[in-house]
């Protein structure tokens, strides 16, 4: 078992004592009973506070607010897959064969979940510290490129409480357009403001992109910071 | 400034090496900026942290969705404000004038947030092994209480799984009466079942305590475990 996960261990950057954790980690519960749902339990409370220590010593001027939303980013499912794709972390684990054939080694949810589960095993192996200093590694440019900008919500979001403040109803998202094939849709969505007389188009590869693009425009329309 | 807080320190547990940390978290945000929201930031991931760490050594048998529900019940602020009153803490609190005129100090979040800077301010000042016995101590009557029965969902959560697992309507749950003054009145809740003939009544000293009850005798009259 060793050899085969060489290359991850290398990759992860923590030589393990006691290797049968990893192995643990990267076992869905699709294998049966012993898997990596506590691992992930006790890891996804360690990537936590990890990002929330690192945040609240790099911003020392933001607020709660602000610190909350840049960890909310970071130990979001999106961004956990990400790193365990930088790994390859899919081609190690141990799936049954439903999610196998189904290519769950290919999810955010799966990959993002094991990765917690692989911070939980370090931790377990080695201590707070070299969990720390793996974690803090591995998302150091994620880390190393925020600023204060990146704590703005979201376009939607922004758009809603300028309208809700000026006592406007809320704007009406309406599909208007999909095109391409199943993978690779592209949607085109309008951003209806009727008592603003704005009609912005957002277009992008998910219902959700297009929606924040059409809202992002209907906000310059509107000239809200 | 120290002389006034030695009986909350004391109560703590823990001699602050720079007790303007421990300072710093009790001012709640109606002060000003300088306040204690980041360190709540800090210490809610904390002790987050601590408890997943105890409740994963101490039920090595549980799974992620019972460690899950376990450590829910112990970090929801009304537990955590529980915990604040046993140290007092809202008098120790410094709150602008128009939360103390509101009793700001009662309040549950209020207590719950300025207890997870309490541990946030202890961890800066000690460091993680301090604060994890700190936390486990303060914690340890209600942690060494626990076990697996305690991770059963709510009365509502399993009458609503019990009725669709059986492809039964919802139930619906209807206040029918409402007695006492504001604050302290009592609900009468009918918790109702048509397809079953089933109409329970809870009674409670709010809402949603009314209709816990009322959802428990329904379980029981259906016999659901």
């Amino acid at each position: 078992m060793k050899k085969k996960l060489d290359p991850l261990i290398k990759a992860l950057g923590h030589p393990f004592n006691d290797v049968q954790l990893l192995d643990l980690a990267l076992t869905h519960r699709s294998q049966g009973n012993h898997n990596n749902e506590r691992l992930e339990f006790l890891g996804d409370s360690i990537v936590n506070f990890l990002i929330a220590e690192d945040l609240y010593e790099r911003f020392p001027e933001a607020r709660e607010g602000q610190l909350s939303r840049l960890r909310a980013r970071q130990v979001k499912g999106a961004t956990l897959a990400e790193v365990a794709r930088e790994f390859n972390l899919g081609d190690y684990l141990r799936l049954g064969s439903g999610e196998l054939k189904s290519g769950g080694y290919r999810r955010d949810s799966i990959l993002a979940d094991s990765l917690e589960a692989v911070i939980g095993a370090i931790y377990l192996d080695a201590g707070m510290q070299v969990a720390r200093e793996r974690v803090l590694d591995w998302f150091s440019g994620r880390l190393d490129n925020l600023t204060l900008n990146d704590t703005q919500k979201d376009p939607k979001t922004r758009l809603q409480e300028f309208l809700q403040s000026r006592q406007f109803a809320l704007p009406r998202y309406e599909v208007v357009q999909v095109e391409g094939e199943a993978h690779s849709q592209l949607f085109t969505v309008e951003c209806v403001i009727e008592q603003l007389d704005q009609y912005p188009l957002g277009i992008g590869p998910s219902r959700r992109h297009a929606e924040q693009e059409a809202a992002q425009k209907a906000l310059q329309a509107l000239e809200v910071k």
